[in-house]
């Protein structure tokens, strides 16, 4: 498989700026989102409380706010972090896990689209929710498909100002006037938890790089596409992908 | 080495039914426990803040709820979303982690028992302390052997109603009634932090399955010392295990 | 490779002993931490409850204080922890991630010093700081080498007399006035997350082994050393290192 030079100009970027990602994401995919970050490059940071979060959010160069185990103090420090992120210019990037199916998570999303993200990434139901356009599904799952989404997504990056990335087997990335598809990846990647995650840490991390934001998350999904495939020929079901994926991150170049 | 009929037809209700499963377990384990649930065909999703908790465990098909890492805030999230389970006429699950050696949560464990759980799963220290017949040992390892906890298992069930599991090189499940018997694994798998709590929350999927729950939950305990066995004949220690067992949970149909 | 005998000897005690190793970590390393404690032989537990904390780390042999993902409720918690330790004679160890970089970390840091830690283990950015002398740098990445930072290591473990371990392609191990040397390992260790908080943990349950300290800590990053240069030869990348490294961990004895 030829990897686009587009793509590989980005990789090359993320690579050697190693962007400090401020993370604030679910419990259950820290781990695998900082070694996803590590492996291309990047420099994670795992930092929660609210007065750290302000502090740091305007140090690192990119942030990300995933609502997947969402508590009250978190979103209040999740809040305080990107308003010191958007005083300082620093981009900052929305996962909206689950929301139109739990209330909280649903009024914390809608509250903050207003401060502005660079970009927003979810899977089909959570784009739908997010645009108004769905009563969302029972959990984390999606229930539609991408290019059922499409609409949706295209309306929220026009409302928003946002690139927003709708995933899934085809992944579309939308800044409301253009859009670009990516194809790849497996099934068996949906059975091991954080892939999705860990896309949106990738995606925050490469609205930091200098150039076009829309080519360069659009690259960033296509890398994260890429090893993805490369990972499924090295495994033998969910437990050896997770491992081959995150070397094949490592080794993306010599994949080409 | 042949699985056992049963098991294949829990198994196969197991992927084809999805279980939605609200894990509200221990942060050391929430990602394996997670990949554990979908690479056998589950939708795990770990809700904690409180009004989200309630709000979800009536969605949900299975509760768990585990005290590894007990908060104050954690456990007045769970008693409420044990609640809503319940209202909803959903199981759910409880493992109690260290329980007897430490107050706070065998406080909470024996207040919660009163909400009557579909299922138990512990060690045997575990079970014994909650059934008020040991004072526990130091911490999350258990210093007694599965035979020697079943007649406490046995009057916990009696008690609570619940199908009561004592795991360790032998596996006993119970009703109070009846007592079934699972062997297999491997001492390494102790090796490997979550094994044990992974297996609760297949015990609480199994609990929302169709047909007779002490058949399933016993099923359940099959094809995961099952998948156990399988993985320790690939692996070269722990790390490999980890990721060896989940392929085989994922691919158990052609184990057989 | 020929393992040092120091190095077997104190393995052998840390498999026969099995450590009790209260660990109060940051939520990104919690599911590595723990795994690597088992596959040397240890029992991790993590207690985080300010209350059980409390109770919990005067059962312990040992206690781990990792500042990375520090909350309040944390911070009071582990405060509790370490008074409670102190005072039934057990030792704790210091992991003062990113201090320096980050105000209120670096405050909190700075006070649990005044309770006397058995040991101390940062990279050479944290060492610095702590110390005194240097500003910190961004967050969790070191912008020093630890050469750099042995003086500063030997002047805080005068001070706090406590070890003081510093550990980035060189490890120093010091006491103040006698300074141990450790090399090995390999850079791709750092695209892992967790590889440095995982050793603060064996250094915590290190420093409850009969004998000199310095000694057994000394011996404690030679054999974390040896598994991680076992592991990079079954390595493919990342993902696959963590895996092997504790199947290294595991079978450190057969690799003599």
């Amino acid at each position: 498989m030829q990897p686009d030079l587009l793509d590989l100009h980005v990789l090359h970027q993320f690579r050697t700026r190693s962007p400090l990602t401020h993370c604030m994401t679910n419990d259950v995919v820290q781990t695998f989102t900082a070694n996803v970050l590590l492996a291309l490059g990047a420099s994670p940071a795992m930092v929660i409380e609210a007065e750290e979060a302000e502090q740091f959010a305007a140090i690192a160069d990119a942030l990300l706010i995933n609502v997947g185990t969402l508590t009250l103090p978190r979103a209040q420090a999740m809040r305080r972090a990107i308003e010191s992120a958007v005083a300082a210019g620093k981009p900052w990037t929305l996962d909206p896990v689950a929301v139109g199916a739990l209330t909280f998570r649903t009024r914390f999303c809608h509250q903050i689209l207003a401060l502005k993200p660079a970009a927003i990434r979810g899977n089909a139901s959570e784009i739908l929710a997010l645009a108004g356009m769905s009563a969302g599904g029972r959990g984390v799952d999606t229930t539609d498909t991408t290019a059922s989404a499409l609409p949706a997504a295209q309306a929220l990056a026009r409302q928003t100002n946002a690139i927003v990335v709708v995933t899934g087997e085809v992944d579309y990335i939308t800044d409301g006037q253009r859009t670009r598809t990516v194809t790849g990846g497996d099934p068996l990647m949906t059975r091991v938890v954080g892939t999705g995650c860990a896309l949106s840490a990738v995606v925050a991390a490469s609205c930091s790089l200098p150039g076009d934001r829309l080519d360069n998350v659009s690259a960033a999904c296509g890398f994260m596409k890429r090893a993805g495939t490369a990972a499924i020929a090295q495994s033998r079901g969910p437990g050896s992908f997770a491992s081959s994926f995150l070397d094949a991150l490592y080794t993306l170049e010599e994949l080409a």
